[in-house]
Order: C-alpha cells, then structure tokens, then sequence
C-alpha cells in the first residue's frame, strides 16, 4: 500500500479504517481488528513528527487510540495505548502438535553470583512458565547449586567466575574460557537475558560484556535488565545500534540511563520525546521504561501498556518481566520473519515482545494480588503467568 | 491540647470521653476510636504516677481500658491493654499505585550461622509476607547456601564469619571488612532485626556489635531478638539511650536481662514496674517482654497484647514476631514523622510496631492452630499472616 498525500499527513492511516464510525466501532472485536492493522502498518512518523503529532486530528486520535498518561500529561508527545491482548494473540505461536522440543522457544538467563540467587531463578522459570521449551541460567559456581534447588526445570550452568576465585594472571584465560562454554551454546538460544542477580564485581562484567558481544554477533535478541543495566550504562557500546537489544530500566535506572547518555536528568513535561531521544541517542535499541505505565519506545513511537496490575512491589516482579519479554520477544521476531510484510511495513518485534511481556505480568500480578493481597510475593505472581496467558490466548486457539 | 488541673490527676483524659456510657459506648467502632485518640494524647504519666495510679479511678479504667494480666494482678501498676486492631490499621500504610520498589520497606536481618539457618529466613520472610518489599540477611558463608535455597525470594549476603574460619592476625581486617561490606547496605533499610540465629561465637558477635553501633549511627530502627539479646545483655552499651532499639525477650532472655540490669531477680508481683524501671535503666529502648501476654514498655508507659493465639510453642514464633515488628515499626515511624503532631502527643513507634506484631503473630498462629493443631509449625503460621492481617486492614482500605 502506498503512502497517499493529502492535507493530513496521517491520511494514509485513515485508510485503514473505513468502518470507523460505524456501530459497531467500538466493539472489542473491531478494536482487536484495529490494532491487528496497526501492528503491520509502516512505523509512525520519526520523532520530530511525533513530537508534533498534531492531537487535533481525530481519525488519527481515534485510530490509534492515543492516550497520554499522568506523568505526561503535560507532553506533546503521544504516547500510544498499545492493545496489548491483541498483540499476545497474535504473536503467540499455536501448540502444534508435531512441533518439537526447542521449537517453542529456548532461553538462556546470564545472572547469579555469590550474593543473588533468586532473581535470575525468577527470569528463567518465568520463560518456561510463559511457554519456552528449555531455559537455561549461566551463573556463578556459588549461585549454581541454590539456583539448581529452587527448581529442577531449570538447566544451570556454573560457568561464571567473580574477581575473588580468579587469581590476576588466570584472568585472561579464565575469560575466555567462560566465553567459550557460553559460546557454544549461543547459537541455540532464541534470546538472552542479561542482568538478573549478575552483581557488580569487574571481572564478571567484563566476562559478561564478552557474552553480550557475541550474543550480538549471532544475532540473538538480549534483553538488558537489573545489573546488566548498570554494566550497559557504564558501556553503552554494549547497545549501541543493535536492534535486537530490549533495556527494562525502572524509574531508577532509568534516571541514570539518562543521566549518562542524555547528559541531563529525567523531565516528565517531555517524557516520551526524552525517552525517543534516549532511543535514538544509543541507537536502535527498544527501551521499555518499567513505571506505573510501562512506556516502551525503539527510537520511533512510544508506546504503553497501562493496564493495571497489582500495588505490591515486592522485589523480584522486574524478573518475571525480563524473562516473559525474552520469550515474546523471540515468538514476535519469529512472527514478523515469518509474516512476511513489505519492509516498510514491518512492526519492531522487540516492541511487540516489551508489549506481551508487560501485559502478562500486570494480569499475573493482579491475579495474584487479589489471592494474597499485601502478602504477595514474586512466587506468587509466577504461579499466575499460565492463567494469564490462557485467559488472554487459550492454548486451542 | 492543655492538661487542666483537677482533683483527680486524670482529669485531662476525662476530657476525652464524653460519650462514655452512652449505649453505643462499647461498640468496636467506638473503641477503636479511643485508641486512635489515644495515640494521639499526651505521653501517660511518668513511671512513679503509673506506679501510684489510683486503680478506684473508675473513668480512667475505663477509658484506658485498663485490665492487668494474671501475672500481675497483684501489682499496683497499671497496664494498659492496647487495641491492637486499630493500631495495625493506623498504621499500615495504604497500598498506592504509585509507588516504587522498596517504599513499602525493606527490612534486614543479621543472623545465621553454621548451627542456625531457620530462625533468620522465618524473621527475613514474615517481613516480605507482612508487607515489605525487600528482605536481605547477613549471615555467614555456612549459613548463606542454606538460607538461599529456603526461598528466591531473600536477598542473601554471605558476609559475616565465625572464629573458625579466620586466623588470629586476620581478624582486625577481616571486621573491617565486613562493617564496610554491611555498611554499604545501611542507608538504604527502614529497619534492621538483630540476633535470629546469630549464635554465640566471639568474633561475629563482635562484628555484630559494629554494625549495631553503624545502625544506631544512621538511625535505623534495630528489632533485638534471641542471641541478639545475649549479645546486649553483656554488652548493654549497644542499646542504652537508643529510642530506635526495640528488645523482644523470652521468660529466660527477660530473666537474664533483669538479673544484669536490675541485680535482682524478675518479680511478678511488681512486674509492670520492673519493666518499666529496666526499660529507664538502659535509657529509651522499648522492651517487649514475649508471654501469655506480650508486655510492652517504653519506660513511660506499660501496654499488652493479650488475644490468645495458639497453645503451640513451636521454636520460630518469636522469629516470625521480629520480622513482623521490623516491618510494623518502620510504618509506624513513618506514620508518626508523616502526621505531625506536637511533640508532647507523639506516640513512640516502636511501642505501636510491638503491638501490631504482636497482634499479628497471635492472629495468625491462632489460623494455623485451628487448620494444623498439635502438628503445627513455624512455616503453617507465617502461612497465614497475610489472611491475618487482611481481615484486620483490608488491603483496598
């Protein structure tokens, strides 16, 4: 479909929907079928256009159900409420019964040291329990055995070392060794998760900064959370221009994502154009900006899922996100790759998967809140992960 | 409010109930508003008015509510028996959506050796099913693996060390180290629980003696319990003059204490009185003294909590209450440093975070007794504080 001129530069979209207006417009059915559109549509206007959206015009704020939140309430930025549900259906691949083990999905967590344990444990089994067939937790020796009790579903490997178990002259063949046992497995994972309960010692993050290096040469997606926010910030080449990267910061490592590369602090009058800005400053990554909203952004829109999920904020929910995210991310790349659409076309996967993962989670939250109240904790919101996802795209669907 | 001078001394607390007798008088509602006044009066006369308290002084009895114990019926001092449902629900915090990670506390424990692992995870988890959103243990290297796997949901610092595992020549550094590995976390605890498994060894009680001195330096509340107390009791120092320092002793903890402080023996007859006198002789703890009644002063006043919860002794209990105190009195501290009221009518924290765990603990081992009875453990209580203190404080409240 090619792009129509008109006074309205966002004519081409009203296109898409030539029943608007109609009874039945407002039915959920049609709002599904809207966004459905929308996921295959070319990328919104660049940041300066978004930036200048102009919010008067009605068949674009309608089609695009454009809502801005509190924090940027003040912004002339829009914010796009995505329809998450919508995009979970249609990205979750159908149980097929002649699929094999692997075909659903294999990720790979890289995080555990001597002090964290069960974060890494959270992002790993939360994979699994979203619908990946194999996950697996690179970590420390010391992590390796607490992280292996938690659950036997897990495969882990205590293949990372810390400064303290490695002398000075052994450093460099130590590194490389770990690269290399991580490295054969790299091929196989469908996504990496980077940071949970990584720490912070020197040696490890070098070790780790190896892995993210070749993850990136094998083009395989990597989702940035927890420390390895901390290592990313510190190193933004990490990230830099790679597409298939996904950072998860909260409200705190974000300040200091921003700090670090925007040169300023976090201004909520121009949230969503800061947040594009920060995109595009790093280059091509996905950013999505864990809050009261979840604002996710690749540089072009800015998106957000709202839905609310529960008021605890017991640590360990930051996890399960970065392990769902893995897993939609990799089900959306492998939907965009196999959809095939004009280039133009193409939705960003990672959006899609930041998307997916911060909807399950919000609805596995809620299921757990309203069971548990404020005695929740992060266990109890894995064990909602499945009745979640069944309720939103039931496995015969 | 100005204390008016009359015939009776309590004549000022008259004041306060002129709807007394009135039918509705000893509806819940109404009682729970007395309390809620209560905690916003003046401090209670000073221990040697408590002692002289007129018992005949019918409106007093009755506004106070005032009853003593067995144990202390024949004492002339006077307990008050706290209504401790409006207090868990004055003070617990609502849950806003708004919040982050952590703002509803993050609490930690120092204990854990070779010998104990139990004690410190059941402390470190009522804290998280109370309500907090972080709960970290210091413990020892033995202890670390063991607590880990109990539960992801702990962070577990493997920092502290027992005499065995250092040299001689190494302690002075090896105690640096720690203090400086524990002090890095300080700042960031709302409360800290000192004592559950700690043990006895010389060293690590000698580096838990720094890092209550680092505490008490930053003004963070410390809950002591169990070995804790063994370590204040020979080392009083730690605590005297500290308001922040809460002390949860058993019938044997509370012996001892008394025998050090007081060289005398525990004294039924004049029980209030004594507590209150220990309580003054360290300087502005609050002591709860752990019975058939929780018992609890501040050195002005004495209040108990006396709902039954269950006939089970199992050890644990007393672990799972200074976790839940942890938590309570680091709302309650910031419920009374958020709700300015002239310093005359502030209520001390630390009594209200007694009371509500108290509370708390009693609700629920009496849920646990009542599904479990004489198979009842530690794990089938803490089980049950989340249901506990939902049906007190409702979490939409």
């Amino acid at each position: 479909m090619s792009r129509p001129t008109g006074a309205c530069p966002h004519a081409w979209r009203h296109q898409q929907q030539p029943l608007r207006g109609r009874m039945w417009a407002a039915s959920p059915a049609f709002r599904r079928q809207l966004v459905l559109l929308r996921s295959l549509l070319p990328s919104p206007p660049a940041p300066s256009s978004v930036a200048g959206f102009p919010p008067s015009c009605p068949s674009c704020s309608s089609f695009l159900r454009v809502r801005t939140n509190h924090a940027m309430a003040a912004s002339a930025g829009t914010v796009y409420e995505a329809d998450a549900e919508a995009v979970v259906r249609r990205i979750t691949p159908p149980l097929d019964r002649a699929r094999h083990k692997g075909q659903a999905g294999k990720i790979a967590v890289i995080g555990g040291c001597r002090e964290y344990t069960g974060a890494p444990y959270f992002a790993a089994i939360s994979a699994l329990k979203v619908g990946a067939d194999l996950s697996h937790v690179f970590c420390t020796k010391d992590a390796a055995t607490v992280i292996k009790s938690y659950s036997p579903e897990l495969i882990v490997h205590p293949i990372l070392e810390e400064s303290y178990s490695v002398r000075d002259d052994e450093r460099a063949s130590v590194s490389s060794k770990i690269l290399t046992e991580v490295g054969k497995w790299m091929e196989r994972f469908d996504c990496i998760v980077v940071g949970p309960g990584l720490g912070r010692d020197s040696f490890l993050l070098d070790c780790v900064s190896n892995i993210m290096r070749h993850a990136r040469q094998a083009n395989i997606p990597t989702v940035v959370d927890g420390d390895g926010l901390f290592l990313v910030t510190n190193n933004l080449s990490l990230v830099e221009g790679n597409p298939l990267a996904i950072l998860t910061p909260n409200v705190y490592e974000y300040k200091r994502l921003v700090q670090k590369v925007l040169n300023c602090d976090v201004d909520e009058e121009t949230a969503s154009e800061q947040l594009i800005t920060l995109c595009q400053k790093i280059g091509d990554v996905t950013i999505m900006q864990k809050g009261k909203a979840d604002v996710i952004s690749d540089g072009k829109t800015v998106t957000q899922v709202s839905t609310f999920g529960s008021p605890r904020r017991c640590g360990g929910q930051g996890d399960i996100l970065s392990g769902s995210v893995a897993v939609f991310a990799s089900w959306a790349r492998h939907f965009v790759l196999t959809n095939e659409q004009p280039t133009e076309k193409r939705v960003n996967p990672m959006t899609l998967g930041c998307i997916a993962g911060s909807l399950l989670l919000r609805k596995a939250a809620s299921h757990a809140f309203e069971k548990n109240k404020r005695s929740t904790v992060t266990s109890d919101i894995i064990e909602f992960l499945g009745k979640s996802l069944e309720d939103i795209c039931p496995a015969e669907h």
